[in-house]
Order: structure tokens, then sequence, then C-alpha cells
């Protein structure tokens, strides 16, 4: 019987529909390299809800913005921030170049990596005149250079791997969860934004606007009919705890519906993001629990990253903490 | 013959695609307040052949980023900037509210009017304290409200429209034309970042991350936990000359291929946008020519937008001069 047949037609092609659906909702897992545990469902829950149209903790997408610490929450700071390694590796190439540089106590300790004598007093005068000599006193297209070239080629020891490649994986499928739905995503660092700028396209594709960083003054000149910045050591304004609230509001103009940090220097943003924020928020702090992986740290960080207030107060605002260890299954990209 | 009918059949339907072509390269006039004058032309010339794929002029679509001053170049500055008639609107407020400040001399000097008092002295001690007045002192929510409030009823007295409808028709068409090109749009001012913020989007469709503007410190707060930016009268930075080009460097970390303004305080940007670019650039100066629908002015201004060295150095840099009488064929949309 022809009705019959025809059912039996719409049967299978309902059968094959399914198929087909469940197989693109298992390819719609845009978190792989997170484990299926609370902070997973979390992340996932928010995106769902503030993009549903007819939901009420729907948010436009223009108001979508998400920020993110670089260090310590989008790759490692472990054994040191790479802006760090870039100026040991850096003093040591001037040093090579420029033999008297030696004579130089404090040059001598970074040449050491006696970072006890660098930050010794209270304004860490050692490293500052590390600072200066790596990061001012030169043209922006010079300083873009060195950076591009020592990126290029130097390596982050604990993994062999290019700095860029350290990179972690669960993070980089958070951005591009957030993608999907029209997030605008903003790195909001301690580190410099002049340094951060040289790999933000090629490594988080992250266009340099969307990078906000530590600064220092710049001066614009014509030389020789050439549009010039110089770098200064003067102006400098350090980026973290309320420094980076300030920065996302002066720069951006626009309070972030999501945050992830991993420090109690993030702990600002993650304020200002979720709390009393008209709009559905999620606030997320990267704790580092897996020495295996990774490193293992938060009241005694080997270099910076200290957490210890931020950690306290997340019950109390709702921020969800990842930890390393049993909420990614992956760590590195690469690895 | 058949093949004659097809030919016949081929040959009409070429024609009607012409035709339709046609009507869709006339619908295609990005530019319709502009007249058909070289101004017109060049801007269109560029657009066409930096987003040509295989032109020698091809530029990247995210490297497509065009800056605008706001005052004098997207809408009047005359008889005195929009954000000067805020502040002096602002000040009577608040004198009946507060009827104990009219006993401030410099009070009385903006509640009548007299810029001569309000700006004497190295310092423009007066003008400096009705800004501090009406920009300091509050958090960045109730300035919001107060700007927002002012906005949407203060009248521009020369058409007797809103502020936000005196914007000039030609200007709007080119964020058309350049959006229809995936250009990125910033506005970079000497107005307030702050002040802009509260009407870039409704009246220009531009977004607060991309609005440059002067600033002053801000501190950030949780007050009653209600995070909070409290704005001070610290920590001036003046988007103006030079600081256009720095802001730009700082902010963007990106250079931009074209630039449009008015005045001298823009001819650093003008510079940094067009000499050696690697890329093509456009420099555009917007010369105020048109004392019957607009203003008159270069040398002299009525208030700010004083036009000398950028015109002379225009034809050195090849920046097109539009001027406003000969080559807008109309002024304001609202009129």
């Amino acid at each position: 019987m022809k009705p019959k047949k025809e059912q039996l037609l719409m049967t299978l092609r309902m059968f094959l529909c399914s198929l087909m659906l469940m197989s693109v909702t298992q390819a719609e897992d845009l978190l792989p390299s997170w484990a299926e545990t609370a902070p997973k469902q979390a992340i996932l829950d928010f995106v769902a809800r503030v993009s549903e149209p007819n939901g009420k903790d729907f948010v436009p997408e223009q108001d979508r913005l998400a920020v993110f610490d670089n260090d310590g929450t989008l790759w490692p700071e472990c054994p040191m921030p790479f802006q760090i390694a870039y100026v040991i590796d850096e003093v040591k190439r001037l040093a090579t170049e420029q033999p008297e540089l030696v004579k130089d106590p404090m040059i001598k300790a970074a040449l050491k990596g006696d970072f006890k004598a660098l930050f010794a007093g209270e304004k860490h005068d050692g490293f500052m005149k590390i600072m200066a000599l790596t990061h001012s006193g030169m043209s922006s297209d010079e300083f873009s250079r060195r950076v591009k070239s020592w990126f290029a080629t130097a390596k982050y020891p604990p993994l062999g791997t290019s700095y860029g490649e350290a990179k972690y994986q669960p993070m980089q499928e958070v951005f591009d969860l957030l993608r999907s739905e029209g997030f605008k995503i903003a790195i909001v660092s301690g580190g410099g934004a002049d340094f951060m700028r040289q790999f933000s396209q090629d490594v988080y594709d992250i266009e340099p606007e969307w990078v906000l960083g530590s600064s220092a003054d710049v001066v614009f000149e014509l030389q020789n009919n050439k549009p010039t910045f110089m770098k200064q050591a003067t102006g400098l304004y350090i980026n973290d705890k309320v420094g980076k609230s300030v920065r996302i509001y002066q720069q951006l103009g626009r309070r972030p519906i999501a945050c992830f940090g991993n420090s109690d220097g993030d702990q600002s943003m993650l304020e200002y993001t979720t709390i009393d924020n008209p709009y559905k928020s999620l606030g997320v702090i990267i704790h580092h629990t897996d020495g295996q992986r990774e490193c293992q740290y938060d009241v005694k960080p080997p270099f910076s990253g200290k957490l210890i207030t931020a950690l306290e107060e997340a019950p109390k605002w709702g921020w969800v903490v990842v930890d390393m260890k049993n909420d990614w299954e992956k760590v590195f990209s690469k690895k």
C-alpha cells in the first residue's frame, strides 16, 4: 500500500534526520578539553542563557563583552611571565652587543637571573632599570621588531614549544564558544599592551584594539618625514587590580558580562563584572592546582599570580573556581 | 530557426541585465549629499582602491581603520562645541539647585556666557573650575544621567533641532560608504570620551570602544556593594594635536588609513595616517566655507577649530580639502 510505504519512508527520513541532529549535537561540544564538571556546565549555561533571545537573561549581542587576564589565565606565568623572560633574554642580547652594559650591577643581576637583587628596595630600582632598558629609548617600530623576532624563536622551557604554543587549550575553546555567540573578547592584562599586541592576533586571534595592558608614555614625532612613536620610561600605568577596572571603563566604555582571571590582581575586574550587574554575568577564576601538567600555586606563586582574597570572595559573589587538575582534561594544545 | 531565437533571447536577457546593473549602479551612489566635485571622487576612488582584492592598493579588511575628529568634522562647533553648551546649561541648572554657587565670580561669568573671563589667565582657571564642577565629583552613572537628560531635550540654537540632529549628512554618508567595505570607524575628538559615549551609539552608530577623547582620572570603588567610578578633576588628558596620534597608538594599536579632520588640532593624526604609510591612505580636511548654511571660519574660529597650518600643509601631503559651500550639496540631514 502506498500510504504505508510513504509512512515507512517518512520514518526512515526521521531516523536519518535524528542521526544527523545527534551528530551535530555531538560536534557542537565547544569545550572538549573541559572535564564534565561544574565549571564547564556553568560556562555553557551562562553563554546559552545570555544568547537565548526569548529567555529572561538575554543580553543584546553588542553588550556581550568578555574580559580575560592573560598571564596565568590564557597561558602560564610560571616559572615567570613571558614578558619577564623576554626582558632577561633581551638584556643578554644587548649585553653581547654593548659589553659596557655588564659593568652595571643590575644588568649583572639580570644576566644571572638574580630576581632578589632586581626587586630589592621599595621601588624595585633594578627591575625598573632593565624594564626601561628593554622597553624605552626606542621607536615603537624597533620595539615591535625586537619582540616579534624573540617571539618567533624563543622556547618556553617547561614545554620546549614556542611561547605562543604554550597557550591553554581550554581557554581557546572558551574563545570559540563566546565568538560563536557574537561576544567581544578583550585581554586585560598586567603585561604591556605594546608587548602583547606583537602576537595577540597570531596567538589568540585578538586584534590590537582589544588588548588592554600596562603602558608608558610615547612621544609622537616626524623623524625624516616618518611618523614615529618614541617609547618613554615615564608615565607608567600599571594595569593591575583596580587599574584593570579603570582601564576597561576608560578604554572600552562598557561593562563586561564575563570575566576570567586567576589572581587577586583580577579581583577588581571580577567585582566590576559581576556585582550588581543588571545583566546576567559570569566570573571565573582559574586555580593553578596541577603541579604535574602545569604549576601548582596560589598563596605563594613562583613569580606572580598570588591568589588569596579573590578565592575567599569567590563563594560570596558566585565566581566559578576552575580546578585545573580536575576540570581541565587537557591543558596545552601542543602537548 | 532555433539558434536565432536563442540568440535573440540572449540579447534580450543581456539588455535586461544591463538595465538592472545600471539601476544598481545608480542606486549605489553612497555619497548623494556630495556635489560631483573632486573630494567626492577622491573619497570614492580611495575606498574602491583599498577594497579591490586584485588591485595594487588593496588593504586587508581588518586593517581598514578610519579616524574622525568630531566637533567641526561630524557636526558643528559654532557658535561653540556642544560640550561647552552642555557645561553652560549645566552650570545654570546647578545654580538654581544650589544658589550659593552664584557667589563665585567664575560661576557668574559662566551664567553670563562671559568666555573672556572664563579663559583669562594662562591656566584658564575659570573654565577649569566650571569643567571640574560639571565633570567631576560625581559617579560616572550620575554623569551619564545628566548628559543623557540634557542631550534628549536641549536644542542647537542655529537650527532649532536636537544636537544629535545637527550632524552633517555628508559625513554620515561617508560612514555608510566605509562600513559597506568593512572599515572600522573611530571618533578621535578633543571632546570628552565620557561625554561623547552618552550619544555616539544613537547619533553615529559608533560603539563606546571606538570613541577616543579627552579624559581625566576615575577612581573605582565598591559603594554599598555597587561598582562605582568616581570622576576626578585630576589626570587630565587633552586629546588634541599630537595627543590624538598618541591616543590612537595607545588605545587602538593600529595605524589608520583614512583620517577626517577640520582643524590644526587634527594635523598630527592626518600626518600619522598619510605620511609614509605603506598602505594607500586618505587625509581629508573639512573647510568651513559656508557662512550661510553653517559657519565660515578658519584662521579666526568663533570658538575652536583654528585651521592654518594643516591647510598650508595639505597640498604637500595630498590631503583633500572639502570646501563645504561648493562640495556639499546638503549640510544637515534635518534641514
